[in-house]
């Protein structure tokens, strides 16, 4: 048989829209999304599960009430469950997100910024 | 707060010995573990999980009993729970393996072979 790998470069040139994370693999009830980024997003978090960021091109800041994270292309970090966060990126940023199936981009906190969930790409 | 990113350059810098993986973070009961390999593994599977290897330089090849698949930089593949797979690298690569917390690289199998578990750097 004739097995193939999920080639992220491809994957990205996919993404039309940016925000829009769109899943690329599964890992038992996880999954690997990836996303393009540019911007402010709004603070929230997951109550339930923690969220993994791997930044692939670009710088993502991630601000917290008492603090922030700046990750590079090559680094990773983990967002503990229930701590409020909120990405920014001043220029487009390239990652992936790990975390179980069914984890909306806002979190608990809804609005207009929330993507369509559980989309392949 | 000063939080800081997990780089993974830095990580595979630590590493000392080949086909030992490391944990560098953890997602929820998820570990990502950073390991270089070289040469050729043994034959085993992981009767209760899938296990995603992300390669960041060398290509990684995995052996099926059915097939093959060769995983280069910027790419990744999961194996599902309960497939017999030998990994293969005819140069180092540099990896990171995700998988639940507890399991061990040589699943099911057992033997020389097998890494200490559970070791962060």
């Amino acid at each position: 048989m004739d097995y193939r790998p999920v080639n992220f470069g491809q994957k990205f040139g996919l993404l039309r829209e940016q925000w829009q994370p769109r899943v690329v693999a599964e890992l038992n009830d996880y999954q690997f999304k990836v996303v393009r980024l540019e911007g402010d997003f709004v603070w929230h978090s997951h109550a339930d599960t923690d969220e993994a960021f791997v930044v692939m091109e670009g710088e993502l800041r991630i601000d917290f009430r008492d603090g922030a994270v700046r990750i590079g292309p090559g680094e990773m970090f983990v967002v503990p469950k229930g701590v409020e966060h909120k990405p920014y990126a001043e220029r487009e940023v390239k990652m992936l997100l790990i975390e179980p199936r069914g984890v909306f981009n806002t979190g608990d906190q809804g609005g207009e910024r929330t993507a369509q969930n559980d989309v392949w790409i």
